[in-house]
Order: C-alpha cells, then sequence, then structure tokens
C-alpha cells in the first residue's frame, strides 16, 4: 500500500506457452497488478533453449541469459519464475540455487514440487523467503491458496477431484460420441488436449503429482508422492461408459485423498483412479479439460472450486497471482506449516474400506460362465446389487458381464477377483471402477 | 513459523449461532490452528446480551463485558470479531471504535460492510490494522479471498453467482415439489432456512450486500449497494418453474456484477434477480441452502467457487480463516486495493443490453388476448422465439401465456411490457424474467 516501494523484479525461466503467458498478462493487466500489488512487477530477465524463436511477445527489452542458473545470481531479480518443468535436471537445480540465493521462487513445477517440495519448502523457509506453487495446481483454480487459506480452520477429512484436464477431456469425449478410448485420444492429441506423449496424463501420474501436493498441505503431511496408488484411464472401453450411464453415472479419474488416524498413528490414503461417478454429484457435469476439486471441512462442510485446468491464460493468472502475493509480502510457510511440524504418515492399507464397485468381466460366450463369476463373489462374500450381461456382437466374439456390488470391504471385491484369476472363461482382467461415495 | 510468538488475543461480540461456533471450532481444531497460524488463537474476552443463556458452549473462562463496545477497549486483545449483524446500530460502534483503537476487526456483517465497508477500510489502512470480512459473503466459501488473492492477475469481466441459501432453499424446493411460493416458504420457516421475518432474503437485499462487496473487490470499485438493482422472488409461481422446466431452464436468485467501459469512464451494473438457468449451466445443480459464485477473469477463464452460504459451521470456518490470516499477519487492504485507489463507477443503466428473456402473463380467457400481446411484442420489436398458452384450470379462471424471446436489447421488452400496461386483457402485472447468458 506504500506507493514508493519499489517494482517486483522478476527473472523468467522457460517461455513455452505459459512464460510467454506470463509476459502477455503481466504487460496487459499492468495497472490492477499494480493497484493490487502495491507495486509494479517487472520481468528484468529471461532464460530458455532458443532466444531467437518467435513466441509473440517481446523479449527484446529484458535480459538474456543463456544458462538458466545464471538467473538466480542477478543482482537484480527479487523472484525466479521457474517454467521449464521435469522433477529433476535444470529445474531443480535453478530452483534450489535460486532460493538458496535468498531469492523467492514461483513454480508451475508439479512433478518438482511433488517429488523435491519438502526440501523446496524446507530451504525457503531457512531462509525466509517465499516459495509459491499455485499453477502446479490445476491450473487457473485458486486452490493451493484454498486449501492454504480457505480452508485453514478446518481439519479437512477429505479432499477429492478432477486434476488431469487431459483424462477428463478424454472421457467427456468418449461419453460424447460414444468412441473408444485410443480413437478419442488420437483425436485430442490432434487437438492439443493430449501430449505427444501422453503416458503422464493418461497413466494418472500427472494427477498424482497434484494430489501428493494437496494432500500435504490439506492434511498437514509431508508430501509423499510415492505412495499414491496410480490407475490411469487406458482399459476404460466404449461399453463402460455405455454401462455406467445406463446405470446413472459417468465415469471420472478422480484423484482422492483422506487421513485415518489410529493408535498407530495418523495414515494417508492417497488414490488416482477412473471412478463411476453418480450424475447427481457435483463432480459429474464437470466436463472437458475442466479441473475441480472439492474439499471436505469439519466445519466449513463441501467446498467446490472449478475452473480451468490448464492452459495459457489460466496458468499464467495462477503464476502472476503469486507473484503479487509475494508483492504484497503475503506469504508464509509453503506447504502452509512449517516443515518441522508436518507428519510423516505412513501409507494406508484400504481393504477395509467399504464401498459400492463397478466390475466388467469380458467373458467367452459359452454355458456356466456367469455361474462361475458368481460363485466367487459368492466365496468372497461380495453382494451384487445388479448385474447386466450384453449379448455379443457377433459369433466367437467375446461377451460383456457388468456389475455394480452392494457396498462391502474392498478387499473382498480383490479377493473375487483373485479366486477368478487364471479363468479360462475370462478372455480379459476383470475392470474394477469404485463408485465414488458421495 | 516462530513458535514463540504469543497467542491472538480475540474478543468475541454476540455469541448467538455463529459466535458459539467460532468458540466450539477454535476448541475443536485449536491443534491445526495453532500449527497452521503459527500462534495459537484465544478467546479472552466476549459480549453478548444475556450472559445466562444456554448456548451449549462454556463461557465461563473468558472475560465478560455487557457493554460491547468495551471491548475494544481491552488491552488485552488484538483483534475483536463481531457477529452482532445489523447495517448501523451497536454493530457500527463496535467496528469503528476497535479500527480506531488499532485493533485488527473480523467480521460476518454483510449489512455494515455493504453499507460502511468504505469508511471502514479507509479506518483499518490509516491505522495499518486488519479488516477482515470472509465471512460476511456465502458463509464458508472462501470467495472474498477468492476474488482479492485468487484472480488477482486478472481483470474480472463478470461476477455472478448463488449468494442467498434461503431463497435457493425455495426455489429449488418449489421445484421439487411443485408447491407455490407462499407454502415453500412457510415450510422454510419451518425447518430454519428462512428468517421469521424473510424479508431481507426473499426481495433479494441480502443477496445484493454481497453482491455489492464482491463487485467492489472484483471490479477495483467502490462498494455502492445503494445502486444494486434487486428483485427478489415473491413472484415467482409453481406454474413458472414448470414453465422453465418444460424449456430446459431452472430458476435461481442471481446476483450478477460487470462492468462497461466507455468515454463516460466505467460504468457498474449490478442486479440481483430471478433468472432462468440453463439445465448445462454450472450453477443449475446448485440447489438447496448451497451459495456458488463465478468469477470470469481475462486469464483465468471461468472460475467456479461453491459451498454452504450460511450456518453455524461453515460461517464459523470463515471467520477463523480470517483470524489464521491475521495471526500469520498475512492481510492487507481490506478491499485489495487502497480505498484511495477504488474507483467511484456510475451506475449503468442496462437497456441497451441484450438478451432472451422469459416472460409470462396472466390474462383473461377471450378472444384477441393473443393477438393485443403479439401486437405489443412486434411493435416493441420483440421477437418471439418459443411462446405457450397454457389452458385454464377451470371456467372464468385466468390462463397463463409464457413466452421466451429471441436475444434482443432489454428496453425493447421493457418497452413491450409498457404497451400493455393497462390493459384489461392481463389480470396481473407481467413477469420477466431474463434467461442467464452462458
Amino acid at each position: 500500500m506504500n506507493e514508493t516501494l519499489p517494482p517486483l523484479r522478476i527473472a523468467l525461466a522457460g517461455i513455452g506457452t505459459v512464460g510467454a503467458g506470463v509476459i502477455r498478462l503481466l504487460e496487459a493487466n499492468r495497472d490492477v497488478i499494480a493497484a493490487r500489488a502495491g507495486r509494479s512487477i517487472e520481468v528484468v530477465a529471461v532464460s530458455a533453449r532458443d532466444r531467437s524463436k518467435d513466441r509473440g511477445v517481446d523479449l527484446s527489452t529484458f535480459g538474456w541469459e543463456d544458462d538458466m542458473t545464471a538467473l538466480a545470481a542477478c543482482n537484480d531479480v527479487d523472484v525466479v519464475v521457474e517454467l521449464v518443468g521435469g522433477s529433476d535436471g535444470p529445474a531443480l537445480a535453478l530452483a534450489r540455487t535460486t532460493l538458496e540465493r535468498g531469492k523467492g521462487l514461483v513454480t508451475a513445477n508439479k512433478a518438482m514440487i511433488a517429488h523435491h517440495g519438502l526440501t523446496l519448502a524446507q530451504s525457503a523457509e531457512a531462509r525466509d523467503v517465499p516459495l509459491k506453487f499455485e499453477a502446479a495446481v490445476a491450473g487457473g483454480i485458486p486452490v493451493v491458496k484454498g486449501l492454504r487459506e480457505g480452508t485453514s480452520a478446518n481439519r479437512l477429512e477429505r479432499i477429492y477431484g478432477i486434476l488431469n484436464g487431459t483424462c477428463n477431456y478424454i472421457l467427456s469425449e468418449m461419453e460424447d460420441t460414444g468412441a473408444d478410448f485410443g480413437e478419442t485420444l488420437s483425436e485430442a492429441q490432434r487437438l492439443g488436449y493430449a501430449e505427444a506423449d501422453p503416458e503422464f496424463d493418461i497413466e494418472g501420474i500427472d494427477a498424482a503429482h497434484k494430489l501428493a501436493i494437496l494432500a500435504a498441505i490439506g492434511f498437514g503431511a509431508e508430501i509423499d508422492f510415492n505412495n499414491v496408488r496410480t490407475t490411469g484411464i487406458t482399459r476404460i472401453t466404449a461399453a463402460d461408459i455405455a454401462q455406467a450411464d445406463a446405470l446413472g453415472y459417468v465415469i471420472r479419474l478422480i484423484a482422492e485423498a483422506d487421513v485415518e488416524h489410529s493408535e498407530d498413528g495418523a495414515k494417508l490414503l492417497q488414490r488416482v483412479r477412473p471412478c463411476l461417478v453418480s450424475k447427481a454429484h457435483p463432480l459429474a457435469p464437470v466436463d472437458g479439460p475442466t479441473n475441480a476439486v472439492v474439499a471436505e471441512g469439519n466445519f466449513s462442510g463441501r467446498l467446490l472450486f472449478q475452473g480451468a485446468g490448464a492452459g495459457e491464460g489460466p496458468t499464467a493468472s495462477a503464476v502472476v497471482a503469486d507473484l503479487i502475493d509475494i508483492a504484497r509480502d503475503e506469504v508464509g510457510a509453503p506447504l502452509s506449516i512449517p516443515v518441522s511440524q508436518l507428519v510423516k504418515m505412513a501409507p494406508l492399507e484400504p481393504g477395509h474400506r467399504v464401498g459400492s464397485t463397478y466390475i466388467r468381466f469380458t467373458v467367452a460366450d459359452r454355458p456356466g460362465v456367469l455361474a462361475e463369476i458368481t460363485a466367487a463373489m459368492r466365496d468372497a462374500d461380495v453382494s451384487i446389487e445388479s448385474l447386466l450381461q450384453k449379448g455379443r456382437a457377433g459369433e466367437g466374439e467375446d461377451v460383456l458381464v457388468a456389475m455394480v456390488t452392494h457396498e462391502g470391504p474392498e478387499k473382498c471385491v480383490s479377493e473375487a477377483i483373485g479366486l477368478l484369476e487364471g479363468s479360462d472363461s475370462l478372455t480379459a482382467a476383470p475392470l474394477v471402477l469404485p463408485i465414488l461415495p458421495d
């Protein structure tokens, strides 16, 4: 609020889509940013792989460093904005050096925070410099702030949501078009909604990075990416989506975390997996590349944050919001509480958790198959709520058997599937999708 | 983060539902609050009308003041939490005195902030003390923070949403039960979703208070409650809800604000009114006492914040989140930018705004009425997209004519209605409901 404050001077490392977006945003919204930040925010230096590439923004007025780590050493830089990506390598080297030099760091790098967030936060706290990463989770949605500050009065009971726009785009496209996974993925790649190498997205790893970050902030736990139980969406078929629809559900890749307290201490369950979501649930209408996060607090009740999960504008919006917080000097522990006070929580084995499940079997078309499946269910104490067998499309083709179980322990479903393992009645591994509790 | 920081000492004025909730929350979540705030938050004094009333919380360990204004003078109080309510009177006196004494103020009082927020913010800024009011808007949803900080990098283009839980409860109940307004209101009163004197809620005034606050923060404008164009929900009938449903819409009380820039400067349009909302719109599934706010930024795109709009737990959650921000010293200009830099925006006359409209006429059942109505539409240049005449229920009863217009200037609809004024074909004033643009 002091109008004589000097500008906040930033350096940008990595000028791809988001970096160019940050430059464009700082220019387009210069006046409102200065008013809200109480000072101007100025880019003083940039670094990227190729200086001559046309990015649609003018870099000529900024200093240039070929070696991005040099940005951390520039005397006229207050904050380095890391938009290079990758959990390790140059991005991590830059992040470490920046904090060690006593400068602030803003990053959109979910992989780096998921893997190294604890040590980076420690480094920032030791030097009392800001480390912020709103853009690392759910693009333009202020959900890191939402959990760090908005729900800060609460003991959070559950955090879950849709954290990967590529998967959500593919699943909602499959819903709309009836097309199968492979074909929809190709189309998504053509349209720019999926990367050429889509593994991080479609295998759920990207969502797992984000979930690990949110869980740490929300539950006061040490970030534990390695124990996120992750399943992607590659096995979802058009038939599954049609079945789900007939039963009143859509399929969404859901990232979900909660904590169980027992005599052994707090245990953290983190999972990313496709789920059946009731059409009446607030996450069901979330389609296309949109992201949404639900946080359930013991006083706030259920809060929903929704918006664009990626893209130049939304991600730049999150990066610059962090810069404005820094300019205002409204910063504190990066993970909401100091690293030294975060609890190291053991991963929870979820077999005792109770829920309903959708199971799809692909079976040979011959007598006795249904008896074999239902016997396995009975033997594992799984109670079937509804079962649908779909006639084969043609002679000799496989038959689809889809069922929804009554609520029961997850381990019973695993046991039933185990009993059927190796059965030559099944022509493919069964697909097990939990039904998202309300 | 300094573990030796002294506690943040607060005084509570008003111990109704929310006040008792704040006390319960501070106790139940003591450990997580201290970890996140970096210090403990302690109630040291309270004031309420009746000391002996059983509130389900133990007040015996706190100091007591019969005169709540005395809380502002207590030397051991850092922040006063005002939960008394009312735009003026004792609440305002307490707020002013608190800030003048250099103490922080946290309030859930939307009416007071809507009417006196500018002078209170000025007083806070002059003394560099915090003034925070997350709980004044949309209960437990961190939307003041969302707009103040989450979208801070953006030029906001439009803010709109569902800001009154009572109206939303009534409208979604009417939807579910087919009952009429009066009967649903009585039921809502019986269940505690509506006050004994419901005027502030059902006439849209409560939503207007909240909208005026959000518009100021989002658009950098001076708070201008007096120019919120406000229409309540009392004229909505079961027939309107059924018509809307048949056309693919639900009816919601929508609070909406945007800014138009012209040679005359920026003009602010603020409206609260029932609208038809497409069932495909993210606000359509928001039912019961839930609130939701959409903010559209020029870089973030559309962001949605949703949650419980009122109630003990959610409102207490918002109050204590503000206290945690204060304990962390993460506070700044109450309205995001200093009062001296807020723009005084003239109210916008919206006649030129283009949109589609639902119009319901209640007419006498006799020849020529439809011709008279459609002629008025033609003469005012209103193009009709669909028209439905519902047969009268019995001999001599009124007939309902509902239409949806093509997109056109709002003033044409007003003109058409004007042409029909005084016509003895109409047995009641027509009901005009805008269709919420996507």
